[in-house]
C-alpha cells in the first residue's frame, strides 16, 4: 500500500501487565491479545511494524524465582534472566499477534528475535547504578550480597532493600542485520525486548553484563537500524504534557524537535517516566527519523493517522 | 562454496550441560562455547547451518524455580517455561557462535527465533503422558497437585514423585516462514529449541499446551521446512549401535533407510535415547531428505566429511 510506513513500536509495561494484576500467565496473555489487536489495525492499514517492549514485571518475577530456588538450582545472572523474559514475552506477542492478524485475514510471518544490545563499559551509568531490579529484601540479605558479590543495594523507604543496576545507553543492536533482513522479507518482527540484553565488547568478544537498558532508548536504536520512518512509543497517557499533574498541565499535540528540546531542558520530563521517552524521540529525529509519536496504547491507529498522541517532527 | 550443504543440526543436552555439572551460567556458557566452535568449523567449510537444541536441564531448573517462588509470583505454565528456555539457550548459543565465527574471520548474522510447533490434540500421547519434567517432589505434594489441577504425577522408584506430560508429535513449525527467510538471506538461525513450544489449533487459533516435544523429531520438521539436505543429530556417542552395551555391540557406519527401519523394528533402539533419533532420521529421509547423520558432538566436521558418525541414506 503506497501510504504504508515503516514503524517501530515501543510497548510500555501496560501492554503486557496492568497495575495491580498479579501476573498470572492467562492475565498477561489477555492483555497482550488486546495489544496485538491494536497492532493488527496498523498492519491492516498497510504499515510495516517492528515491535519492541519492556520487561520490568516479567524480569522482576524471574529474579524473585532465581532467589527462591537458589538452594536447589544455580541462579542465573541478570543478562540471562533478560534473555528468558524475551523468550516469554516474545512467545506471548507472536502467538497473540498471529491470532489478531488471522482474524483480519492477514497472513504474514511473525517472529521474535532474541536480541543483544552493545553498551559501552565506560558509560558513566556503570559508576552510578540507579535502576532497581528484583524483589525487596531484608537489610541483612542486602548487606550479605554486597559483601560477597559486586552487587549494589539501596534502601527503598519503608519497603526494604532492593538491588540497583546500571542503566547504560544502547550503542548497537547486535542482531540488527537479521532483524532488517526479516523486515525486508515482509515479516513482522518482535525484537530487543526489555531494551535488549546488555553486552559489552571485551577484546572483540561480546560479554553479558548485569545492567538494564531503557526500552525506549533501545527502540530508537532498532528504529534507526531498520530505517523506520516512525518511532511510536505507546504508553498509558494520551499525550506528552507540560507541567504534568499541575493545574497548568498542557498536553502537546504537535511539536518540533527544537520545541521539545527546549521543554526537555526546562525540566518538564521526569527521569523515571517521560524523560527517556522524550530522549528516545529526540535521538530518533536527530538520527534522521521522520516522525516520533508518543501516544496511548489504545489509540495506536488514531495516532498514526494524526488524530491522537503527541507528534514530534524536525 | 559449491560443496556447501544446508544442514540442520540437533544439539543434544551435552552440548549445553554436562552430566554432574550443577548448571551455573558460566559452566553452561563454556560448554556452549566449545559446541559453537565445532559448528563454526562447519560454517568455515562452506556449509549453511540451522541449529536446534534440547532444553531438558534448563526447563527443569526453570520449573523448580516456578515452584520455589510460587508463594511470591505466579508460576508460569510449561509452554511459557519452554519459551523462557528458548530465550536463555538461544542467547548463549548466539553469543558464543558470534565469538566462534569472529575468531575465524567469518561475519554472518546469527539470530535465535522463538518457535512454536503445532501438535494434534488427538495425538495419542495426550492420553498417555510419559515424559517426566521438573523436580522430584514428596507424595503429598504430588497428590495435592493431581487433586487440584489436570497434572499427572508418577512415582519414580525411590526418588520421589515427578510430573509427567505428553510428548506429542510435532506436525508444523509455526515460524517456519521466518526461519526459511532468514536462512535464505544468509543468516545462521537458532530455532525450535526444546523441540518447539507445543501449541494446538483451537477454532483456528494457536493455544499453548503443557507438553514436551522430542527435540530430534522437532529438528526433522525444521529440516524439512528449510529444505535441508542433511539432518545432523549430535549426541554423546560416536555412532548408532546394534546390540548396544552388550558383548555383541556393533557400531553402524553407513546404512540404508531400509536397513535402519529393519533394525528399528527388531527393537535395537531404546525409546528414551536412540529411538527418537533414529525415528527422526527415518522421517527426514522418507520426507525427501538426502542424508541423516548421528554423530558425536566433538566430531561434527569429521561427520559431515564422512569419516565419523552413522550415515543414513535412502
Amino acid at each position: 500500500m503506497p501510504t504504508g510506513k515503516r514503524i517501530v513500536i515501543a510497548l510500555g509495561g501496560n501492554a503486557i501487565l496492568q497495575p495491580r494484576q498479579a501476573g498470572a500467565f492467562d492475565e498477561q496473555l489477555a492483555n497482550v491479545q488486546s495489544t496485538t489487536d491494536q497492532i493488527a489495525e496498523l498492519v491492516a492499514a498497510g504499515h510495516t511494524v517492528v515491535i519492541t517492549h519492556g520487561n520490568g514485571p516479567q524480569v522482576g518475577a524471574i529474579l524473585i524465582q532465581q532467589e527462591a530456588g537458589r538452594n536447589q538450582v544455580p541462579a542465573m545472572p541478570l543478562d540471562a534472566c533478560g534473555a528468558q523474559s524475551q523468550g516469554l514475552i516474545g512467545y506471548m506477542l507472536q502467538q497473540c499477534l498471529g491470532r489478531s492478524l488471522k482474524r483480519k485475514g492477514i497472513h504474514r510471518p511473525v517472529a521474535t528475535i532474541v536480541t543483544q544490545a552493545v553498551v559501552d563499559p565506560a558509560d558513566p551509568a556503570f559508576q552510578n547504578p540507579t535502576k532497581p531490579v528484583g524483589p525487596f529484601c531484608p537489610e541483612d540479605w542486602a548487606r550479605q550480597r554486597m559483601a560477597t558479590t559486586d552487587e549494589r543495594w539501596i534502601e527503598d523507604a519503608g519497603r526494604g532493600w532492593r538491588r540497583v543496576v546500571p542503566s547504560p545507553d544502547p550503542k548497537r543492536i547486535v542482531e540488527a542485520p537479521a532483524i532488517a533482513q526479516l523486515v525486508a522479507a515482509g515479516a513482522i518482527v518482535i525484537a530487543n525486548g526489555g531494551g535488549g540484553i546488555p553486552v559489552i565488547e571485551r577484546d572483540g568478544d561480546l560479554v553479558g553484563v548485569e545492567a538494564v537498558i531503557d526500552k525506549d532508548l533501545g527502540a530508537e536504536r532498532v528504529a534507526h537500524d531498520v530505517g523506520a520512518q516512525v518511532l511510536m512509543i505507546l504508553t498509558d497517557v494520551p499525550r506528552v504534557a507540560l507541567n504534568y499533574r499541575t493545574p497548568n498541565q498542557r498536553d502537546l499535540d504537535r511539536v518540533t524537535l527544537n520545541e521539545l528540546v527546549a521543554y526537555q531542558e526546562e525540566g518538564h520530563f521526569r527521569a523515571g517516566s517521560m524523560g527517556p521517552k522524550v530522549e528516545a524521540c529526540r535521538r530518533f529525529l536527530e538520527n534522521g527519523g521522520e516522525e516520533a509519536i508518543i501516544a496511548s496504547l489504545h489509540q495506536a491507529l488514531e495516532a498514526i493517522s494524526g488524530s491522537a498522541g503527541t507528534h514530534i517532527t524536525t
